[in-house]
């Protein structure tokens, strides 16, 4: 049987590390996983006012399929939050609601992308942006993003990257893998950029509230195209119920070929849906409780890893990623190496853009601090034995 | 911006005749809606135990991501399952579950077709199977199913409508919109069939257990390569939980492609899985009452259609659907007359295939007998007043 050209080249470097991983496991090894970006498998939990109302929409018997674009009550919420916290306003209208932030992506390229058409995204990046790019017979195209001014986007970079076949910029902020919080004059630059060249602006928002060292900023509406994507996954702690969402502004068109793809699946976890809203809706408390733990952690791996020679990290101001400069060229053999050696397990940098990540890992910074501090310990052991 | 070929075409009968309803409905005009194929908007209700399952698993904080091709513990009891109703042999390794069976035909159809490449689909067929079929840039093929035989496959039709260019063969079983229910013999015919020419053989099967006449049967597993497509929205009651499943069956490579694509993603709703996998080990009490409610329903559905002159329904012996013949070419118009006048919803039949469903509409007999007498009562007067 043959496969189809689309799958034959996908890969998904977050998730292709765990698998000799798991066969250490198998052998009775423990691993320290640092690899996956789940607060959950740490000490983290799902607020409990969100868990009750799923557990009250389930005896409610509201198991039903809901609204291929999702459920009025969370779009409305979502509005809400869009005003209150981005000062952006909007309408339910303008939003469907994802199985999390990848589905949403895959529907946006599914509408956006002719074969060889390009989509620029921040080098490194979160990867399902290139690979549902290639996914659909497009080329990801990567911006630079400068490593000495902590990873923020190089303008100039990316806007001569811009070609006839560019069909979005995505921007991902605070990022994935680098932690970086982009200053305001850096958006207000790559906001221009887009309009100047009338390009579509794609902006993941998906760790909004977890900065450390200033506030979150973001793209206000323009009169220019833009699709917001956020989810549930980050802030609100529920990685595993898939509740993402798209917030189409003056891009009607796009929001209706998303929409068509997402009226063929029906709908997304109704049950999930109504307690995302009420995620929105009730209280806010846990969001500093979880930015100060995970400030704590991020201080101390920024530090730690910064002591250990041949090591040097930027310091990452939101999100729970850091994205250190490591010793090896090779960086996937480094990250194999290492899990091998002394069972700890990176993400190696190139999974996340071969030409700005390489010579890199991500970390996160999700573990106590006694055990970030063991898996560093171990690091610094094999740089020092193989580096 | 222009969109994509792959989106522009999109259709998607079943919800697109919702929108005239919903605009009634903003008047204040009370609608009958037999239009959409979920009990949990009629007098069914998710197994408690399932409910149960799936708050004490938030409540345990397993709100995380699970592996992309499902928690080991349902695919256990999925293979359980086939095993003991279906007397086929499986293992764990060969199931990935997704976000309804919708998704699984995305990504089974995303690992096969490259452009013009064609999908044999029942005619009438559930829609999806069309949609994605021309998302991925193929072409799906209808072979006849003999409605003067209860609607089952023509096979020398079928055969005929092989080509080159076919990657499957899909199979819809008790059907969707028809209700039919497939002899073993005919089953055997398909079988070979597929074998004789090499070719993929999908059976969508999620309506299994809901048949009234004779029992369920199905495709042994062979040498040749199946994959069965099933999930928990129809005999287990939980339609807006998304979750489904794929058993790949002596076709490694096509898994693999299907798996890439489940990894971009990471993984479907981990609470519903969990509650899933207790949906296949705890109690099946509720199936034999399920099937019971719907068999009377069928029954009188069948009964009454049949009275309406110029109106006849082959009976249906498996799923809540029936897909009577109307007096009437332009099936879409007639609907939608239909529900202006009388404010009572049905999904006209081209939306299943334009040449094996025009002239009929597709009615789901899950209300209860005195809701479906009013609609069909309406009908009858619709018929009588305009045919």
């Amino acid at each position: 049987m043959n496969l189809a050209d689309r799958v034959s080249q996908i890969e998904y470097a977050i998730r292709d590390v765990v698998v000799p991983a798991t066969e250490l496991e198998k052998k009775g090894i423990t691993v320290i996983k640092l690899n996956i970006g789940d607060p959950l498998k740490f000490d983290f939990e799902t607020p409990h006012h969100m868990t009750e109302a799923l557990c009250q929409a389930a005896k409610d018997n509201m198991n039903f399929y809901g609204p291929s674009e999702g459920l009025p009550r969370l779009r409305e919420a979502i509005c809400k939050r869009e005003q209150s916290l981005n000062g952006r306003t909007c309408n339910p209208g303008q939003i469907i609601v994802t199985n999390g932030i990848s589905e949403g992506i895959s529907m946006l390229f599914g509408a956006l992308l002719e074969p060889s058409d390009e989509i620029l995204v921040p080098g490194p990046t979160y990867p399902p942006y290139m690979a549902y790019t290639r996914f659909y017979g497009g080329n990801p195209v990567s911006y630079r993003t400068i490593e000495e001014e902590g990873w923020v986007p190089d303008i100039e970079d990316m806007e001569a990257k811009i070609s006839k076949k560019t069909k979005a910029i995505t921007v991902i902020n605070p990022n994935n893998p680098t932690g970086a919080v982009y200053p305001k004059k850096v958006l207000m630059e790559l906001q221009r950029v887009a309009a100047d060249h009338d390009i579509l602006l794609i902006t993941d928002e998906i760790y909004d509230e977890m900065v450390f060292d200033k506030p979150h900023e973001t793209f206000p509406v323009t009169d220019a195209p833009m699709v917001i994507v956020n989810g549930f996954s980050k802030v609100y702690l529920a990685t595993g119920w898939r509740i993402g969402y798209a917030v189409f502004c003056n891009c009607d068109e796009l929001k209706e070929g998303v929409l068509r793809q997402a009226r063929i699946r029906l709908c997304t976890n109704t049950l999930c849906q109504v307690a995302a809203a009420e995620a929105l809706e009730g209280s806010q408390e846990h969001i500093p409780l979880l930015v100060k733990k995970l400030k704590e952690r991020r201080d101390f791996a920024w530090k730690r890893l910064n002591e250990i020679e041949g090591v040097s990290a930027s310091k990452p101001e939101g999100a729970f990623y850091i994205f250190p400069k490591i010793p090896a060229r090779d960086d996937k053999k480094f990250v194999l190496d290492l899990l091998k050696e002394k069972h700890v397990l990176f993400v190696h940098g190139s999974g996340f853009c071969p030409e700005f990540g390489k010579g890199h890992l991500r970390s996160v910074v999700l573990p106590t601090i006694d055990v970030l501090e063991e898996a560093y310990n171990r690091l610094e052991e094999f740089v020092k034995a193989h580096c």
